[in-house]
């Protein structure tokens, strides 16, 4: 048998593959290769001595429970410094709302299987972080764009988008984002419209899904603390999911998120989660949460904010000596991401092309944008390369570019 | 805002809940219980001590990837190694046919989310797995059960049954099916029927998804490693897609099991399993394959053998003197599980509830059947407690049970 196509569910046949990911398995196969494609955070400060001392202990067999089948929940410990967590961050949130995830990819898809029918919409940013877009998709949702600006979404078209959609007969039932940081524009939304989302969601009988990986990673110079405040924060009225991770922070290879939502909710997405892998890690979960639990997670974020800000200064600088009058972009207050704008007449896959001949990747900026458009940008990831490696990059990226302009009919 | 029935997809709302996971949480809270319900392997035989070895070695920071996120289809050296063991079953798989997944419970999720459309049927025993039906409920499948006598899934009822659907103009897609030492039954399908399953597989174009946790489990004086080769040895036709784990082998905290599909399926499923959770644990998959590696996996199996064979003649013993008279149940010949009818007029639910006063559990019966039936069954597992537990749990279930038959009318 060859032809397994008759077997395939429709979700089965239209899955959405991440442009991302993909990029992943070209970085794996070629030599020196640049990267700035996949939003790996930098290992060189995760605690490894910590770590290792940790999982020395847990593993000594002492607590047999520790690599047992756990609550599918998550571990209770974690759930508690984790709600610690979430205060600290200005989040009131009780176990009964709380759900840890298999990374918070797995929150996205538990929002998705528990609450989209096929053809209900979606709102999402325009451009949208495609994991988001991916797990939306996978369950048939309509994914319908809104605008950004500096400031992040555009409540005006939010609006518009979201009445046009209903008078056209669809469900919108959620709007998906990221506030802090934006993947893949690193834009940061304003204490106003946060609050002005809230009113919307309340007014227009929507749920927010706010995702917030990069949240603790701004960089000093250009913002604060108190502007990464989550919209949940001022949530009275169970309007918002919050979704967060310690993969930024702590490591992604343990796949450690989680999610808040209103108990209602938390009950339907355990169950959900049943049966999808009966229980996230459990060493990982007991990791995590006595890394938490020795302030870890304190101790490191002023060292992590350092570190990528001083990471955006190597590629902006690199960037404004070799591509300034070719390339624009708003400045990165935070997180991973680099948003550059092509020159007029250079298109995103084309100048891939080009790129992997020169051994630099990147994301296109048409992956993340669900209305066709994008063609114009690319994504650049200064998070896991080294200085020096991010200069090379931009060395390379600066090479195809003014090929690609002195050429364009090649490209 | 309280209720959010209105934003619950038709999936979200009829979300199947495991009686086996709820069961796992009236255990954390009750004191001096006895546990038959949850099929937990017994964590005396984990190898506490090469883990941390092998932890320590993989957490000193020298390879920076231990701990960054990895490719969706798994850590490349542990399928490497996943294959092997799949060759010491007699299963020839390449790298494109297999994939790792998080625990074998998100294989048979992969495979409901790919190939289940609403309404399509997959027979099931019975009874079946509860985590498979749940998986399958969650995807909107119509679970139809076939019968099984004490060679395993009845050829005649299961033909008959498909002819039945399809002749209702049902799509028929899967048949799914745990050949070895079934949960809950502990029954291992006959070799001549495993043959004939692939005839009939093929001859109405059926998939047959095999799920096999337990086969290395097998007691050495009722069974033989012949009798567990998996249905997919044998599978000329990609008929088969085989799942696995090695979570009760090694150990369940590690969410480390696999899939082999035929080379296209499996690459729907690799895409499916991006926006699911990425990628599986990392430092997970690195520990488990150097423990595969450093041949732990056979050193291993003989002693879980008789760890469990142990267990099972406690637990027979025990019964045999506190209830041969009222129980009967199939000789388990490997696995984790003992599978008891009640005595007439004594039904599952009514029975726990007596139990949970004298602080046992167990399964109810009725959890495992799609067709309502089973109400004279319960699911006892002997894996996890020591024998003195056994022993003690056995003695409440005599007591609870001599006071059913004593009054059934309060039952």
């Amino acid at each position: 048998m060859n032809d397994y196509q008759r077997f395939l569910s429709p979700a089965g046949r239209q899955l959405h593959e991440s442009a991302i990911r993909k990029m992943g398995t070209v970085a794996a196969r070629t030599e020196d290769l640049v990267s700035f494609a996949a939003g790996y955070p930098d290992p060189t400060l995760f605690p490894w001595s910590a770590f290792r001392e940790i999982a020395n202990d847990l593993l000594s067999g002492q607590d047999p429970t520790a690599l047992q089948y756990g609550p599918t929940r998550g571990y209770r410990p974690l759930l508690e410094s984790t709600r610690d967590v979430l205060a600290g961050r200005g989040i009131k949130a009780s176990l009964e709302e709380l759900l840890i995830t298999s990374g918070s990819q797995q929150g996205i898809d538990l929002v998705a299987r528990v609450l989209i029918s096929p053809g209900d919409v979606v709102l999402v940013e325009l451009p949208a972080y495609t994991g988001g877009i991916s797990a939306f998709k996978n369950a048939q949702a309509e994914l319908v764009g809104v605008k950004q600006d500096r400031d992040g979404i555009d409540l005006e078209d939010l609006d518009a988008v979201c009445v046009r959609e209903r008078a056209a007969g669809r469900s919108v039932k959620l709007l998906y984002l990221v506030p802090n940081f934006q993947n893949p524009t690193g834009l940061l939304l304003s204490a106003p419209r946060r609050h002005a989302l809230l009113e919307w969601a309340e007014r227009r009988d929507v749920i927010i899904v706010e995702d917030d990986p990069y949240g603790v990673l701004y960089f000093e110079d250009v913002a604060t603390e108190v502007e990464t405040r989550p919209i949940r924060a001022d949530d009275d009225h169970g309007r918002v999911i919050y979704l967060s991770t310690y993969s930024k922070t702590l490591a992604p290879g343990f796949r450690v998120g989680w999610m808040t939502a209103p108990a209602a909710l938390a009950e339907r997405f355990e169950i959900a989660k049943q049966s999808m892998d009966l229980t996230s890690g459990v060493l990982d979960q007991r990791v995590v949460d006595r890394a938490v639990r020795q302030g870890l997670l304190t101790s490191l974020a002023p060292q992590l904010r350092q570190l990528y800000r001083d990471k955006r200064d190597v590629m902006e600088r690199a960037m404004r000596r070799e591509l300034g009058a070719l390339l624009s972009w708003p400045a990165p207050r935070g997180g991973f991401f680099l948003w550059a704008s092509l020159p007029a007449g250079i298109t995103d896959a084309a100048l891939l092309d080009r790129a992997l001949a020169e051994r630099l990747v990147f994301v296109i900026g048409s992956a993340f944008y669900v209305d066709g458009t994008g063609h114009d940008k690319i994504r650049l990831s200064f998070s896991a390369p080294t200085p020096d490696r991010i200069e090379e990059g931009v060395r390379r990226l600066a090479r195809v570019i003014q090929a690609a302009v002195a050429a364009p009919a090649s490209a």
